[in-house]
């Protein structure tokens, strides 16, 4: 950030008066312009003993595999911007019924909110995001061609729990930490 | 928004090549500048049948108490947060424990996510933004003067998971619709 967004004149980093964290404020109009975590809204979609996965068609990681997840908007709630992504990357309708990981990942301030649910119906296509949408089981999960390690922590932690028949606990709440080689 | 905060040019609401919503984009360097929810997160700090509010010392609603409650900040966890907000507004460290609910406010695009864990001890006293910190059992909670609907909700839900012996179930998710009035 080099110039206010209000004003258009430029900021210069500060702790402003009452605060104890840096932030970038306007040199003119004195405007404080605060930067905090965005939302990944993702979800898990089952159907059988499978569930629902995006290869992905854009960068950062083009070509692999996802949960459908994307940045939240403004104006919709958690489970609304699951369901929308699930729409715009998999074409498929979920029925979502509990919120199942909030794992932070504060090197890129990013916080995943995952969700769990159902398959409406066995329908789904790639949407203009993804280049192929598959539902997989378990044994056939690609592991080492997953986009992010926050889908390898939600993916494992999942089939553990089911394996445990543990899938109406509480919603797990967890970290990522910063991996070898700076991926989030 | 009216400038770019990249190069300080005007920028206009478009909907960008491939999206679906208007955004602000710079009419210069063609910056996209995307605006997301923010996370608000919030701690039920509990000692013995009590729990922990704080009457607000700065606006909005000055003098109307809340659960310790604030904006979470770049590279940090949603629990930090809870702790870091529980210690800046009322002095008292507690032991968190679980993620209690998970509420959207689309109408002012926050989300507030409420952790809940006791008081490692019973100390705690009014940090700057702050008048007052008190333990309050459930018949004497200022139910008139509570600062926000989302406390409202989040302790009416508390109240009636203790009564039913409900507390180790999974985190509540849900959303807050605008209030009469426009209020938060």
């Amino acid at each position: 950030m080099n110039y206010c967004s209000h004003c258009g004149q430029p900021v210069e980093q500060c702790i402003p008066e009452g605060d104890n964290l840096p932030r970038h404020v306007c040199t003119v109009c004195h405007t404080i312009h605060y930067e905090n975590p965005k939302i990944v809204a993702a979800c898990i979609g089952e159907w059988e003993d499978r569930i629902l996965l995006c290869r992905r068609a854009i960068e950062p990681r083009h070509g692999l595999w996802t949960l459908p997840a994307g940045f939240m908007e403004n104006r919709e709630s958690t489970r609304e911007a699951a369901l929308r992504e699930t729409w715009e990357e998999a074409r498929a309708r979920v029925d979502i019924q509990s919120l199942y990981a909030v794992y932070s990942i504060p090197h890129i301030s990013q916080v995943y909110m995952v969700f769990r649910g159902p398959l409406i119906e066995p329908a789904y296509e790639a949407g203009p995001e993804s280049l192929a949408v598959e539902l997989f089981r378990e044994q056939d999960i690609p592991w080492e061609t997953l986009a992010f390690p926050v889908m390898e922590k939600t993916l494992r932690q999942y089939f553990s729990d089911r394996d445990q028949g543990r899938h109406q606990s509480a919603t797990h709440v967890g970290e990522i930490t910063r991996p070898m080689g700076d991926q989030p």
